[in-house]
């Protein structure tokens, strides 16, 4: 059977296992996909990397442009990154006809909606696998796997930096700042780690999470974003000591009030299969209605993963692309005209656990001052640890575990609080989630 | 647009569980498949039992061929288990056209070949996602999520009554027999548990998972398997002790050899996250050359997490169904025409580490001679305890951990290890993986 042309744009890290992997499986992938795929043209600005990763096998260009122009390319891969020449090429490519695949997280996460509403009106598909975690088929798993559920939330841990950092922290007791370092190191972190490190690239994959699981178009502007630093290694030992590791989360829940979107650290019970996902690796936990809470875990970065992601996306696009439009599995899981708009909650709208330290002079009555402001507004307390004060010292940390309660009430207690004479500082607050049902 | 018309066969836990989810989220599953999916006609021998869980809302019938022979439906349901009737049924509907969903995993692992015959022949669908690991979607990972990849190995805890059933020998340190019966009056077991705690059950989803990762037809018969009946909590213990986990696993690994294919009570490092994984649920590691280990946990079994496979199956017949056949997944991953009928290994020819267990009489010499006995096999050790003699005895329990090597090896090494004077009784022998790489 005629081969499938794929064009593809950009052969950094992802581009080159993308070659690297169609190349070395391509006999397999042709007997599973029923006919082979191949990669006929690459774009890249560095003609010598094209060249070099390619062996001269493929025509090469540093015009990006002409591959989506080119009447024999099938479908165009879109691993250039970033969302301004990246959301040219791709609606580009839909304008003439072609199929697309991208890992381009960021740019689903905000111009999704545009995208696939051209793809719609052309009648071509965009496939996004790769955009989120990596090499685990999470999109397919939510999209098609769990069709039969009313998705209630999603939990991820779905940016390895930061989880390798989380991981390094807790087991050397070592900074935020340090760690770092460390992981700029080993590669495992960007010279610029700020996308990462600031919770932003979670936040474009748990936009596309949401979507894809309860229906509503991308709107990344409305998720809420907490990164990773300002933790404090402390708070690491002491939720160790109340049986909880942090890990920076993509929450997204599907409430009466509206849906909550939100990254953060959040403590998690270790019991917890997800808080034992240690180093650079990626899990998502899906709960349905149906089926109950399911996991899946892998590599969420890293040139072969990535690739695995879009080549499977290949195979699909190649299954799929002469069938009836309406018969194809929906860009974000539902018919297109069957999005549902759903509010997004603010932040001080969702409702979790909470951490509380704060440094309290060691007095009588300090307790008391404390439970009380958190009784008035009716949130009860689950664990408390007092610790004594260092010698020397009169302060002493008190660190609080709270049942769920709406986050505009913590925030006012946390201002009563603070408000408290004996109370020194700032209080730490972090978010706890048990993701038990 | 037309409703898509099923007929059920079989309302009883997974048949009830279909009806009640298709039902709950009916408009949520049409708003994804582009179309209602209706279940228009019920087949039960207890035709009381068939009004009682669908309310009078469908017509119900004892006769389940003339579900089968019915023009008006679209997709047959399976859900009646055993491989006799089911057999006819399945092959009927088929031959009538019909596409086919089903949850018997042992009627594919026996007779899948000539199942997936009749069906391309006739040009129809039959899927099987609820056939392994429950709602759990490790068919449509491991066959297109997975599609970029040479899988090399798969291993899973795929049968919740034995994983039930270490977890509570290890948690409680319980003989087998005792956690059994609790088990049993749980409802975790069957009042005849055969077929779950002798492994069989494991070794039908292990059989179709091999099947769909390398591409080779069904071979039920040629599949290694041990159950958890001859487990001593003691083994339990010791593995513990030195940092491993007892699970029963089904294993399928792709060696230059040949497929292994084995199940059997499997020590696992305790670090490794499928060794965590506790309960009646399951977990499904997969290792593919590019994507590196990814894992899928949920709920192997139960009324709604099954129906949540089952009513996968059925949006994605619905949204596949009028695709031509080539262009369709293929039903054991690889185009029909491109299975390929690699050797399985006997167990003696079968790799891993292992786990020993010897009572030895406490005196100088016994050691060196099993050390040596390993050594002239080129059997490495990987560690060892030997433990005190309890009080008023002379032998002690002598643990051995090896390094990987064949099991004919062991075999042999075993028979040398037992004839020594200084041995008394058997050696146990458990089977160790990595899991690793």
């Amino acid at each position: 059977m005629k081969s499938i042309n794929v064009g593809l744009l950009g052969i950094g890290t992802v581009g080159g296992g993308t070659y690297t992997v169609l190349t070395r499986n391509q006999e397999e992938i042709a007997r599973r996909a029923g006919r082979p795929i191949a990669i006929t043209r690459v774009a890249d600005r560095n003609l010598e990397l094209a060249r070099q990763v390619t062996g001269g096998n493929v025509a090469v260009t540093d015009d990006a442009f002409a591959v989506v122009a080119d009447p024999d390319i099938d479908i165009v891969v879109e691993l250039i990154g970033g969302y301004t020449v990246a959301r040219e090429l791709v609606l580009k490519a839909i304008e003439n006809g072609k199929h697309v695949v991208t890992a381009n997280k960021a740019l689903i996460a905000l111009h999704g909606n545009e995208i696939f509403a051209a793809a719609q009106k052309k009648g071509v598909i965009v496939a996004f696998e790769a955009a989120v975690a990596g090499g685990i088929p999470i999109i397919k798993a939510v999209r098609e796997g769990l069709a039969a559920n009313r998705i209630e939330w999603i939990a991820g841990i779905i940016n390895g930096t930061t989880n390798f950092i989380l991981s390094e922290m807790r087991e050397k007791g070592l900074a935020f700042a340090d760690v770092l370092k460390e992981a700029q190191r080993l590669g495992y972190a960007e010279a610029d780690p700020t996308f990462d490190v600031e919770g932003i690239d979670a936040a474009h994959k748990l936009m596309i999470l949401a979507a894809i699981g309860f229906g509503i178009p991308v709107q990344f502007d409305k998720a809420y974003v907490e990164g990773i630093t300002k933790l404090d290694a402390v708070d690491i030992r002491y939720a160790e000591e109340l049986g909880y590791r942090v890990k920076l989360l993509g929450i997204t829940k599907r409430t009466d009030k509206g849906v909550e979107l939100r990254v953060h650290p959040t403590l998690i019970p270790e019991k917890r299969l997800i808080a034992n996902v240690n180093g650079a690796m990626n899990a998502v936990l899906v709960k349905g209605d149906a089926v109950g809470p399911t996991l899946y875990y892998g590599a969420g970065a890293g040139a072969e993963p990535t690739a695995s992601a879009v080549v499977a996306d290949l195979v699909d696009v190649t299954r799929t692309h002469t069938t009836d439009v309406h018969q194809r599995v929906p860009h974000l899981a539902f018919q297109p005209d069957q999005l549902v708009d759903l509010p997004i909650l603010p932040i001080s709208e969702v409702s979790s656990g909470y951490y509380l330290r704060m440094r309290a002079l060691d007095k009588p009555g300090v307790l008391a001052d404390v439970t009380r402001i958190l009784g008035d507004r009716e949130i009860s307390i689950d664990a408390m640890i007092q610790k004594e004060p260092q010698e020397g010292e009169e302060q002493a940390d008190i660190i609080i575990l709270t049942h769920v309660t709406v986050e505009k009430n913590m925030d006012d207690a946390i201002a009563a609080i603070e408000a408290l004479p004996a109370i020194s500082g700032k209080v730490t607050r972090l978010r706890m989630e048990e993701l038990s049902r």
